[in-house]
């Protein structure tokens, strides 16, 4: 409630233009509620639906073949810190399997000294770790390197999202299998028809990698992975391998497409850098975003989310003047590390222009950079790992819009 | 991993059963993993749904009229701290009402200088709070005060669940309307054909009462309350009116059927406590539970849920000798104020009868009682507020049953 102190008393109703009613009127008010409940409401089901009043869904960027694509997180209609499953962004490369748990298997080999064949109830009846954790695709926010950036929310940012994950954590298996001397890789592949295949480097499977299997409550989605998944807190998305079947421990990276052809940051100099897996810093505003339209000025609440591959946001700091002036957003506690931070600021909007943006700043110190930074450093060859600042124009009449750049 | 300490190198994954494979049938493990997935999965889309493998649907208690009931999420199938939105737990009294937001109305009003009647759209511009937080209804585990208790988890401990809930602080509306000196309750009542009423102390509202939009990252489900529903975090499910119309400053409360016939505890002496809002602390363990068969000797992780309406959780204790020792499970953080906190067990499974329960202790130092306990003090009169130990009994053949009193 810290907001509201930004407010004197009394302002913050009538500065939205909420109704105060007299005696006369309330009477009426109160029978026009009266009139929605006319009869009794639908019944007691086993499986729950949201509204049919609620339309947000995901945005499909068009590809050739329907398997192949990404769909992007309504980021704009989110409310708190989580992403609701059904939501969840999603990068296939060969469509979504539909696998009989029972059937599957991860096997564990290469450089080991007992390889390991496991079924998914062995992986649940192990110690497990639950971890609400952001997951965000490499190429999330890919539009923003382009002079004519996205114009809303979803198709910009969209490629990231929030869920508690459970599973089992990569090192216990690890010592099961006693890996060899030399093995410094572990290469992870999927069930998927393209068997997409990613090279992790051996230490972070024996930090803080999971084999996850449980999402948000309830069993892995099909989309995420079903039955089990590769979880790599704070690593681009690629590299948290679905429907995993294969973990193999080598003295040398695979060279995948993956992280060769894809997945790797081409610089200005004609270079390519590699593995480059931590998702840095990063925050976006989803209200007011590009897209909506304010109703009139007055009180807004201006939200956004803000994370970090490398542990805990920190700060989150708001400019309403196109980068001139920041201010602190409150940020929603428990701070959780690599997970959304909601953050939150009252604002009157004065019916003039505004030009806002939000810079999220994680425990380790590290600032959100401008678009203009980043492209210094890194050019725009690349579509990957752009996590700039990114600014919203509301105009005079509360439209809306990305800013030109 | 603390667990996995328990057990000593190379003994996890023996005693689960997990097939250590040779270099010649590691390449039938794979060629059979390989089989799985033959061509191109299912496309991408709008909304996506679980896996066709996963069946765990709510169990409705029967009644007269199928709009009047209780649906029990099925905890036994639970992962992590969390409750998937279409398996949360419902008790409705007319049905689940289909609400136009854009036509509902909230209007505060009784002893108030200024009273207010506002939209879905203006309590959405105000400042917001998220808290993950755990919904029981009072007449959860109802079962166990009979000799006869509840055969599984989610018949005997299905009507609580845990959300991240996102809304607005009751406290900045009543400041608003400028509550009158004298005024002492807040009769909140819902837009369902019963117009469900509950009579909540103006305390309990100033303190930390929202009112409520959202639900694990997007809009309240229909099922609880879309598009407003009272919170009243730590107190029974029934004072969390659903689809809030109204909100009424008294100087007494309305005895409603709701806290006067019915949520109200028939005291052995005949005498009835009334207005018991508070839920006390309270665990279960969920695996194993009635219902499921290990499929054989060896290590499990005994795993389950506790919670407190009263804050956070700081201990759970296991026993798997019907009560006579007593060891201490391992948390899952973070442990959040009246959330479920996951705890669990490393558990080897020796092919004998174990009698195992759970007791959780709340940061207040409350202890969970036994069924016994709670008996003696209260009586069998009233079927509400039941918080005892659960007794699981694991048959030597690996059977879970409920254990006869």
């Amino acid at each position: 409630m810290k907001n509201s102190k930004r407010t004197s008393r009394r302002e913050v109703l009538r500065t939205i233009g909420a109704a105060a009613i007299g005696r006369g009127l309330l009477g009426q008010e109160n029978a026009r509620a009266a009139e929605t409940p006319g009869q009794l409401g639908t019944p007691l089901g086993p499986y729950g639906e949201r509204s049919p009043y609620e339309k947000a869904v995901r945005w499909t960027r068009q590809s050739r073949t329907p398997e192949t694509g990404s769909s992007f997180t309504p980021l704009a209609d989110s409310v708190g810190a989580l992403t609701p499953s059904s939501l969840h962004y999603e990068r296939h490369h060969s469509g979504i399997p539909t696998i009989d748990p029972a059937m599957h298997r991860l096997v564990i080999h290469g450089m080991v000294d007992r390889p390991l064949s496991l079924s998914v109830a062995d992986i649940r009846r192990l110690p497990s770790i639950s971890r609400i954790m952001v997951l965000e695709c490499g190429g999330n926010s890919g539009s923003e390197w382009a002079a004519t950036t996205g114009p809303d929310v979803q198709r910009s940012f969209g490629l990231v999202s929030c869920s508690e994950w459970t599973g089992v954590s990569l090192a216990l298996l690890l010592k099961e299998v006693s890996v060899r001397q030399g093995a410094s890789w572990v290469i992870a592949e999927g069930a998927d028809a393209c068997h997409m295949m990613r090279s992790v480097p051996l230490a972070k499977a024996m930090d803080d990698a999971l084999i996850g299997y449980g999402q948000n409550g309830e069993a892995l989605r099909p989309a995420q992975g079903y039955p089990l998944r590769l979880l790599l807190p704070g690593w681009e998305g690629n590299t948290n391998v679905k429907w995993l079947r294969s973990l193999k421990l080598t003295d040398q990276p695979y060279m995948a497409r993956d992280e060769t052809a894809k997945y790797s940051d081409l610089m200005p100099d004609g270079k390519a850098r590699i593995f480059t897996y931590r998702m840095e810093a990063k925050s976006v505003i989803t209200f007011p975003s590009g897209g909506q339209k304010l109703p009139g000025s007055g009180l807004y609440e201006l939200s956004g989310l803000a994370w970090s591959g490398s542990g805990k946001i920190e700060r989150v700091q708001i400019t309403i003047d196109g980068g001139k002036s920041w201010i602190n957003a409150q940020l929603q506690e428990p701070r959780l590390p690599i997970a959304f931070t909601r953050f939150r600021l009252a604002w009157r909007f004065d019916g003039r222009e505004a030009v806002i943006a939000s810079r999220a700043t994680d425990e380790t110190g590290y600032v959100q950079p401008s678009r203009e930074e980043l492209i210094a450093v890194r050019g725009t060859n690349s579509g990957y790992h752009f996590n700039g600042m990114k600014f919203w124009k509301v105009g005079a009449d509360g439209t809306v819009t990305n800013v030109e750049v």
